[in-house]
C-alpha cells in the first residue's frame, strides 16, 4: 500500500517505521524539520510540509495514495484543516487520531468514519487496572463484554480449571494461563517478560503466579472475583 | 485510593477524570495555567506546578499518597527529573510513561517497573490491523499469542462454528461474534456501534456481517486467514 502519514510524533512515527518496515510505500510528513531529519532513513519518504496549507498539500501524489492517516497529536487545529485539505483534494481514504471529544466530533462531521483516540484508550484501560482489584489487562469488546488478565482471588488457588468450571458457574471462557519473570534492562533495572500458557486445559492448577485470562460480560467477571 | 497525577494532557486527564469520578481522591498537576483550570472541577485538587523542582515537590503530602502516576507526555527531560524527584522523596510507588525507547530505558533505570507507552502500543496495534487482511482488533498477550476480531474470509461464510471446528482444525479458540451498527454523531456524520453476541454456540451460522473473536498463536490465525 502507497500511505501519507502526517506527524511523525511518538504515534505516527512508530507506525510509519512498523508500516515502511513491513514493505509498504510511506510518505512521513512532519512541520518539525528535526522528526524529518530523525526518520529520514527509517521510513521510506519523509518530507518537511504544512498541511494546512492547501496549496502545498495539493503537490502530494494524493490520488495514487490508498490511505492518508492524520496522526497529529498536539496541534487539533492543524489536524482539523490538514483533514480538510485530503478530504477535499479526494484522499480515498483518511483516518484520523482525536485528542478531545470536540475533537472527534469535528472530524466525525468532516465525513472521517475511523478515529483512533491512543491517550483516551489507553487511559481507559489503565483506570480498570487501577481500581479493579486481582486486574492485570483488559481489553474490551465493547461496554458490556471484556477479556482480562486476572490474578487469582485466593480462594482459587490449588483449584483446578475445570473444579472452577468457568463456563456453568460464572459464565465466562477461561483461555489461558501466563507466567511472568523478569527481565533486566540495559541501563540496569528490568522488566516483566510474559509468557503465554497455549490453551488453558481442565486439568490445568492454578497456581498463586498465574494471571488468567479469561472473557464474558463485565458484570460476570466482577461476580467471579467477589464471590 | 489518594493518586497524585503528573501531566493533565489527553492522556492524565482522561484517567484523572475516571479515577475521580469513581471516588479516589486525585491530585492533578500540570505546568500549562489553562489545563489546571479546564480540569478544575473535574479533578479532586488541581495545583500548577513544576515537577522538576524537588523543593516545590517536597511540598506535596507524598508520604500519605499511594501512587504516582507520571503522565507527561511530551516533555521527556520533564518527565525524567520529576519521576527522580518524587523517587527521591520517598513516593510508595510510581508508574511512569514512556513516548520513546530512551525515555523507558531510562524510566527503567531510575526503578519503575510499570511504564505506560500509549502511542506506541497503539501504534503496533493499527500497523497490525493495516496490514493483515480481515483484521479488526488485536490484543496481544504477549508476542506469540494474541486475541483478535477477524471478519471472515469468505470460504467461512454460511458455516456453523462447530463445522470450522476452530479448536480441532486451527488450535484456535472462537470466543464470540459482534454486529456492528451505525450511530449519527451531533454535528453530522456517523460512527460505529458494537454488539457482542455473549458466548459463541456451535451451531451458530455466520454471515457475511459478523466480526468472530479468536484466541490462539499469531501463526495460528494466520493459518486460519490463509488456508
Amino acid at each position: 500500500m502507497k500511505i501519507i502519514i502526517v506527524g511523525l510524533g511518538s504515534f505516527g512515527g512508530s507506525l510509519a517505521v512498523y508500516l515502511t518496515n513491513a514493505g509498504h510505500e510511506i510518505i512521513g510528513i512532519d512541520l518539525d524539520m528535526n522528526r524529518v531529519e530523525f526518520y529520514k532513513d527509517k521510513i521510506t519518504h519523509t518530507i518537511n510540509l504544512d498541511v494546512t496549507d492547501q496549496f502545498t498539500v495539493s503537490g502530494l501524489p494524493i490520488k495514487s495514495t490508498d490511505l492518508v492517516i492524520m496522526a497529529i497529536g498536539e496541534n487539533q487545529g492543524a489536524s482539523v484543516l490538514g483533514t480538510a485539505n485530503f478530504k477535499t483534494l479526494g484522499a480515498k481514504k483518511i483516518i484520523g487520531r482525536a485528542i478531545s471529544s470536540v475533537h472527534e466530533t469535528i472530524l466525525v462531521a468532516l465525513g472521517i468514519e475511523t478515529i483512533i483516540r491512543p491517550e483516551k484508550e489507553s487511559a481507559r484501560k489503565w483506570y480498570k487496572k487501577l481500581t479493579t482489584k486481582y486486574l492485570e489487562e483488559s481489553f474490551e469488546l465493547n461496554r458490556e463484554y471484556s477479556i482480562v488478565e486476572l490474578r487469582l482471588p485466593e480462594k482459587y488457588i490449588g483449584k483446578t480449571v475445570g473444579e472452577i468450571d468457568f463456563r456453568n458457574n460464572y459464565n465466562l471462557v477461561a483461555l489461558t494461563t501466563i507466567q511472568e519473570s523478569m527481565v533486566s534492562s540495559p541501563l540496569g533495572g528490568a522488566t516483566i517478560h510474559k509468557t503465554v500458557q497455549g490453551v488453558v486445559q481442565h486439568n490445568t492448577i492454578l497456581t498463586q503466579d498465574d494471571i488468567i485470562v479469561v472473557y464474558g460480560k463485565n458484570d460476570d467477571i466482577q461476580r467471579f472475583l467477589d464471590k
